[in-house]
């Protein structure tokens, strides 16, 4: 493991319809979805467009393990923070610590999880190296 | 407009927690997935793998036009059936008359639906002719 | 119909995977989705929230109509702007023009839409009235 | 712990355009959902219908954790069967081990989920004991 905890980064979002069920609340599939956004636009917020990546270096980053731990419901119309920290690279592979917070409740969060990328080539799909150009603007 | 009113086929299909929303009925978006699974198999019941489609003749099918009257709510749980009764060829496109009912009140339908697909080129999005071959396998 | 075309309000987003399809798109039935975010935030900016409305007035709105002219193909990254124009309200109904545009390219809509909306008591479903102080708030 | 490891639920699925991403493959949130559909399925199959179980008895699943690993990609068009293995009950939880595989490949599997799921009130969404006759419906 190289790498090192590196600050937060968090991204609001607004809960609608969409992210609903009929259970009053924020579905579950629905997390996974708000984790990656805040990992887009972490990636964004570090210079790095996902599809100039795969256009220009045809590389795609893939999600090959993902941990949900749902610790109290979301509802509709609920303004959310997602959060995003990078933990460490190994290769292809870069983890990272997620959680959906309210914005005045950060230290009773919604959701827990751990997301585990790899680099792949865009067509194949199998493992390719993080382009170094890519680790020195997340600082990993 | 060449064709004719074609017999309908219809698809069975389950509403899961995934389909609803907070208000506590399916989603509405929903409705145009169930319309497409329902195109889907009805292109493979007669024959047409839309994977081989695109992968041997270059060709897929786009939705440009789509127009849905919500008449009563379904909800979670519901056993529901999707039927497609394509209506029309004209060049690059095909129109299709669709409908979600409950498979014992047909006469009551949930929601009706006009979607409109055109054959596109799959890498450059332009239209292309519905290939021969797939006109005679749909009869249209 | 009482009522009169009011000024446009729009609300961007930005394309992740989560709405794209295989076909390399934005996929079709995630304009509503669109739609239904910027009718959302064109409430709240009006000075309504949903869950308000809901829980103190009983009432939600619910699609009872929609239309979709899909021009143009949006793709994975892409930065959007939908708009909203309401319509005119007539008994429990609102009319909404909606458009999916490139921010820089407006006369050139990705998407044109027409939705239309009914307020419907939050549990039995039936429509009423749309409450006389969201009118005025929306000035229709 | 109580209970014992069943023998193993399995429904099939097809995958349509939208449960795919514009990386070609089945977008990683969806298995979530098809882990959802087996365990629906698995329930109904088992003589359990959620909406009664809702409806009569007060109470609802919810999922508390989540563990996908995506192992190979699916793609638009695939077959594939969904299993659903329950492991255990304690209290107001019961575990599953969930897999997605194709019909012919079932050794060679494209996700291994774990999926945990807690019985509550389905209004305040508090914990509540598996009702009796669902445990003895599920042999658990």
């Amino acid at each position: 493991m190289t790498g090192k905890r590196n600050a937060t980064f968090s991204w609001p979002l607004r809960v609608y319809y969409e992210d609903t069920d009929a259970g009053g609340v924020v579905y579950h599939a629905q997390y996974l979805k708000f984790f990656e956004r805040a990992r887009s636009e972490w990636l964004r917020a570090s210079g790095i467009e996902q599809d100039t990546l795969a256009e220009e270096h045809g590389v795609v980053f893939a999600v090959i393990r993902a941990e949900v731990d749902y610790l109290r419901p979301a509802r509709f119309n609920d303004e959310l923070l997602v959060t995003v920290g990078p933990l460490a690279v190994r290769g292809s592979r870069i983890g990272f610590r997620q959680s959906v917070v309210r914005p005045d409740e950060e230290s009773e969060p919604l959701a827990l999880g751990m997301v585990e990328v790899a680099c792949v080539d865009r067509l194949r799909f199998c493992g390719r190296r993080v382009p170094d150009f890519v680790l020195r603007k997340l600082k990993l």
